[in-house]
């Protein structure tokens, strides 16, 4: 049980510690979709658990968990809590691309250039991996070695429904399938709260599980909440400027299909001078809300720039 | 906070049971499902909270959230974390409606004579609404009024996640699309390991549910374990015999669906006589596991005898 560094990071620096937590989530999630049955299961069937593993392993920088570790190391937490906290967060994350690219909601072949699940399996299958990838979630999060204090993970466990659920990333969704005009008329969304909703809720449940974790005072979680909000947006904006002045081999897919879709973004909202703007300026609301951590912060820092300059 | 009677049970009486708990777990969804979100939604999209009550007021007979309930009233804990509990439970059963409906699963427009959600919605707008409903589910069971102490509470959401995930109902759902032939050759399944997983998990939880809540002994778990172990393939003997020799009318949907399809049944399995002489047995077994309990398992002894006996 050892806690992760939290002192000043470079860039190299902090590339190396996203890796470090990328290859610890990898192995988690190896072992806890192993096909053998954990108590009070029957059995894990091979093809399911297939589809689970394809889409869950070998995924991803695995952001969601870096947040969850890095948050949680500011508070001098064991590391592996923090680990299953975002182990549990990424399967969310995992099945929410699966569902995402179905053939009635995106409809898309490929993901990470690689065939989606219902390509690479079949329509049922897919629903059913994430389906079950959303359960496993919260098996995960309520086990012992999250946390020694069951209320903190039952804390846990009820933010992590909220952050996934109807008011959260589910809600998310649907609101951007209205946004397209898949229920009728179409409506320009609220961009800030439909993502919010759709992927911010779960950048900021990485934020707020260390909080959590930490058994944060007050004022602490509040500072991470406004922290991975801030965070949240940005992440988005950069995403939306990566779509509009993005290089297609760096995204590994192609530019400029939020303007072929017609959607409404933080580019099309604020200009894309604009949407750099309101860039920095979540810079500088991230930055100003670790400053009660001093250079315990600094990772987290680190991540937002990294998430704002981010090339794919 | 009153406790639900557990003394001897005529067939009217406990009618009167199972309608008073149907009438309680509507009130408390309706109350759950309301379109306000909760602490940490951002806000619950009116298209998503339709689709979500749409398949889950109006339903059934309750029978999962009754056996928490039932089972709970045994140890005389308050009826309303038996409730959340149930509450809970049925949102998991109506999730898996949903997308067992969807037309890359069993294809179903009509669901107790109403168009399923795909029908009534849309693809998008069901696999969310599932999606949510499994979500929310975790949502409901972590809260402080299910039971005063946490661990009781982490307890019931790990066991729920375990029956409904890969190891239970959802991995249960791909063995039964796997015995259709769906993914190749068509095998034969073991039809009472697969209704164990697809169906008894629920129904089992619902009983263990009780004995969490009331924090039984070890001995006291085992008998509703095994209880529940009974109930779950008795209920899914009925069903296979209600298959066949039940009444259309009474059913609300077409008899002989089963045979149509070519699945492998407890009837085809083990024959008409052979699957009404395990009936009988799995009803003796179900009495023999409450015995320790004397005049308090009567409610489960009716219940059991219900499932058995019931035309729909």
């Amino acid at each position: 049980m050892t806690t992760a560094p939290a002192s000043t990071a470079s860039t190299q620096d902090f590339n190396k510690l996203l890796d470090a937590t990328a290859a610890d989530t990898e192995a988690l999630l190896d072992r806890l979709l192993s096909d053998k049955p954990e108590q009070g299961e029957i059995l894990r069937p091979k093809r399911l658990i297939e589809a689970m593993r394809y889409s869950s392993l070998n995924g991803g920088k695995r952001l969601r968990p870096f947040l969850a570790v890095a948050s949680a190391a500011m508070f001098d937490v064991p590391r592996q809590g923090a680990l299953m906290a975002g182990a549990a967060l990424e399967c969310i994350h995992c099945y929410s691309l699966i569902h995402d690219d179905l053939p009635s909601m995106d409809n898309s072949d490929l993901r990470r250039g690689r065939p989606t699940s219902h390509k690479k399996f079949d329509e049922a299958t897919a629903i059913l991996a994430g389906d079950s990838l959303l359960t496993l979630a919260f098996d995960i999060i309520t086990r012992d070695d999250v946390h020694r204090d069951p209320t903190v993970r039952l804390l846990l466990t009820r933010a992590l429904a909220r952050a996934a659920g109807i008011g959260g990333m589910a809600g998310g969704q649907i609101m951007d399938l209205a946004g397209e005009g898949r229920f009728g008329d179409k409506e320009p969304p609220d961009v800030a709260k439909l993502q919010q909703m759709k992927t911010g809720a779960l950048l900021k449940y990485g934020c707020i599980a260390g909080a959590l974790l930490g058994q944060a005072s007050k004022e602490q979680y509040a500072s991470l909440d406004a922290y991975g909000h801030a965070f949240g947006e940005a992440f988005q904006i950069a995403d939306d400027l990566l779509d509009v002045e993005g290089d297609a081999a760096a995204l590994g897919k192609p530019a400029g299909q939020d303007a072929a879709l017609g959607k409404t973004t933080f580019v099309t909202q604020l200009g894309l001078d604009g949407a750099k703007r309101r860039l920095q300026d979540l810079l500088k609301q991230a930055d100003a809300a670790l400053a009660p951590f001093g250079a315990k912060g600094d990772v987290l820092r680190a991540a937002a720039r990294f998430v704002a300059e981010r090339q794919n």
